[in-house]
């Protein structure tokens, strides 16, 4: 069937991609107009503005969007007010789930439907396909089936499987996709950081061998004889793949990039966050539900962000205050 | 070859089945005389005694103990006291590494090689093979690399791949191989919870629909819009396996348990930790590496298990101390 | 001076108290006409409909209100439908401080004044002085300043004293108050964990007394004789109140409390929360600032409110499916 | 009464004053001779090698160390070379409270008591008192009473108030003072940290005033108009003093020492921590017990050291695998 595809980078030319090799039509724009012409290089119809969705598309139109959270809401603005009753929006891109309870509702009362699409699978979904949490109304989600069979990995199984078994799944009303697409990158947080503390730990099971000085200011290691492993993160990360409790696509990667970069020679470890694990905070918070794990995920991206340094200096004071301790300088 | 099971549990038993499988011969001793003979049954030398091992075992004797951590050590030194220089034990349980960095010094002073072997794969590991993490001295080792490689995942792969690349790894001198499997299950449960708390946000992503009451020991829900969704937790457990960033083994056993019991109606939620978890906290605590998201896995078992009650009346008393709140009954 | 109160509750009626005593005129009002009667027995002027406060104040008139946050807004908009240009609603409540952002800024439109004051206190403050934490226009803070300065702890103190000194501060726009005292709870969240996961310690000093039973389910506890310790809570939270570290009202009022409840009898171990912790962290995670701590102590209310229960139970699930380990019953 | 003093640094040297000033004889000793003589000049005996204690304090001798932790069990076991039987050792650091449980065993063999005594009070204990947490037998605690009833706060209130009253307690057999000090320590740690993230959130609240890229590494700040406060941290940690739920000795010192450097101008925010934090933890762990504040608050201090910058490279290299994500540079 016929798609609109807007926003054509790391993610959505992809998505492109992967659509047109299954013989889907794909009308594709975005603001660079280079990005468009290799869309077009690999079959596309490739438009110059917003606007030419209107004629290029058969109604029901359907268009794509996958763009930077912070702008996709202005962007279905734009594109709503030129679509007429029975066209579709799908967003697939980072948003918040908040953001389609709302369009939703807004773009209903002009006859558009709007689809929140949660998409994971990174930069490997072309070959892989991408994992969809959909929501939105019935129908709509109905009519875009072919779209997201062809998405989802299981695009070669057997189509008696419940969608869910090949990787896309109508989670409920609008909201109900990037709201299941939120928790899993709370999750995603939650899982990087566990393995990131053991890879840490590994790593630092040699400190024995070093000299830790020994004043009031700070405990000596207790123990040394039990610290004095220098261990292969590269291999454990290898081994763990085969059999472990702990194997999955994320450790395939890591394995994989440690065997290109087994000192992590290319990173300073400052870490981004997106937003959806602040979201899943957020959402928690609101419910009364714990999430100890996903918080202490999210804060250790802010710690490496540098948005500590206030409060260290502030218990720095303190210690002084009432101890007289002097502050030793970075870097021990 | 000739090895000596000893501990015929549900990692052992079947240890032992994969290895005769394979063709070695297994001389196997259990404090269970039924679990002897049924051991026995599918090839197995049975003995009835510990002391057997020495006589129906050629030298170097090998034997692999699969017990828990708490009875192990005194099981080796039952072992040690008969065994023989070039003899080796081979601790495979959830044993503290420190306590093979100790026995390991004082069996070399026999003679006896002590190598310590962490291994996952749960009860899936007859069929799947078991991740091997292997601390110990580099003879006997490699000695016993027949058995590793069979036991390990990886058994019918090109043996010119890496060991690691089959499922086992010489991580390093005696304690190296529990010290990754403590770490390993420090993951494990980081993972766990992430997991945990997610599907707990979801399963509570339709609190919009209950009524909570206003008043002013309990915050009203903001935005009970946005809190509508009825989620399907076990088809979101099962789209998640295809494609997206947190498929993992774990995930799979999840969503196939979830099938079965969707509900969780065979659950009361009260979650034993079996000790590496603790151990990678102090580990960690030692080293002064921050493990904030392995702690708060740890942490939420220790309530589950009711052992926060204490400090819970502790702020209730607090709470009525200095604001006059009264303490709202259980059950809300 | 005179001023209007309104929501003659805990808190409400204390500070009428507090002023009338100092020689200011209160106009009091509340829905349970019992507890203007008793303000009324004390000296204030009641009244038994909100518009009276209309014709009872004097312009420009200063009502404070006294309620739970739920319903603030709500008559904040009922007050300011007869109020005139030059009036001002005074929230002492424990609002949320955006609700004052929103509300001065449509306030403003009609020349009316929209002052939020945090305050903390709790039932002491008719003797001890409330803690204002206030957010307004210069001009009506100003006005108020004899109000506030009445209300403080440092009403008896030297004038010249800086008001913070005499406790009470304006700490910025509206908003700026309860922005401060929803931070101030949030502190207070932690400091009263960090007191109640002390305790507990204390109180668990006695383990090693007890058998705990060795299977592969439960770790056994490492070095029993370190462990036999059967602490005197009570004496120890009046110890520390005399030159340590960590002494504070808090625990003054912990102290107290314990003298009269040592076992803590009194309490189940549900510990409600009341919404400034919450909107702490949703802040905080905003702007991207770490805050372990606070959260911590959050998440160990909800804890306690029994919603961990679904996390728990899929723990178990998982557990149960990778390792065959059987969920022990609550209680051990 | 009389008694030695060994380690006249910044607590012990105080502590012999205290006890001078109140008609106690002390013998001082320290290898550094200018202390002693410092000391001496004030009236102490001064010694210049710890043999000599055996002649200048009379039987039953008692001598009171106060030195680093790392060194305290070396200088015990040489003092109690040549003690006799009757004799005490004071152990007033901040010793490991397990290392008082050995040595009591050890020490009891010969007849030599161990007391441990916690010792809360910083640098303000001259002046201030000392609180003392005591653990040892009965009979050399009580012998040793009007030391503890001297140094402690109370030494001026009537004596038939209880010595918890007065600012010292007999918490137990030995090992239970110093288990009593490392919990308090504990607490600190948490409470510290608690007002710490609070003034950092404070500290942040201007951040609507910034501009904040948006792109698809970084989320957006929502709601830019609730972050528009310029908070003054100094003013608003003295408000707190007068009144509030949070008021404490440590926010005292805070605000005493924020006025004389309130942009912390002083500290580059590396915090130290110096053991009890860490036991704490252990305890905790090996008793079950949940500290998910305890430990964030030594977490925190962790990464203040730089010791989760490996973790933090491990994430950015998984985020870089999965999701092409480049890493931004420090300072944003």
């Amino acid at each position: 069937m016929q798609i609109g595809m807007m926003g054509l980078g790391r993610m959505g030319g992809n998505m492109a991609r992967r659509l047109m090799r299954a013989g889907h039509e794909c009308v594709a724009y975005d603001v660079n107009p280079a990005a468009v012409e290799a869309l077009v290089g690999e079959g596309a119809i490739g438009i110059s503005s917003i606007e030419q969705f209107l004629e290029k598309l058969t109604p029901p139109r359907a268009v794509w969007i996958m763009l930077p959270a912070a702008i996709t809401p202005g962007i279905v603005d734009k594109l709503a007010a030129f679509m007429q009753p029975g066209d579709m929006i799908i967003d697939g891109g980072n948003s918040n789930y908040r953001d389609a309870v709302d369009q939703s509702a807004k773009l209903a009362e002009k006859g558009i439907s709007y689809i929140d699409v949660g998409t994971s699978g990174g930069v490997w979904g072309l070959e892989r396909g991408f994992c969809l949490m959909i929501g939105g109304p019935d129908e709509a989600v109905k009519h875009l089936d072919p779209i997201f069979a062809t998405l989802a990995p299981g695009a070669d199984l057997d189509p008696s499987l419940r969608p869910a078994e090949r990787g896309y799944l109508h989670c409920g009303p609008s909201g109900a996709g990037h709201f299941v697409k939120m928790v899993h990158n709370g999750i995603e947080y939650g899982m990087m950081q566990a393995y990131a503390e053991g890879f840490n730990v590994l790593k630092q099971a040699n400190v024995g061998h070093a000299h830790r000085e020994a004043d009031a200011e700070t405990t000596p290691l207790p123990d040394k004889q039990y610290y004095q492993f220098d261990m292969d993160i590269e291999a454990i990360s290898e081994v763990w793949r085969h059999g472990s409790v702990i194997g999955s696509w994320l450790l395939d990667l890591t394995a994989d990039a440690l065997k290109v970069d087994p000192s992590l020679s290319n990173f300073g470890g400052r870490v981004s966050d997106s937003g959806e694990g602040r979201w899943t905070m957020k959402a928690a918070i609101d419910m009364g539900v714990p999430v100890p794990v996903l918080s202490a995920a999210v804060f250790s991206r802010f710690d490496s962000q540098g948005n500590a340094e206030y409060a260290n200096k502030m218990l720095s004071l303190m210690r002084k205050s009432f101890g007289g301790h002097v502050e030793k300088p970075h870097g021990k």
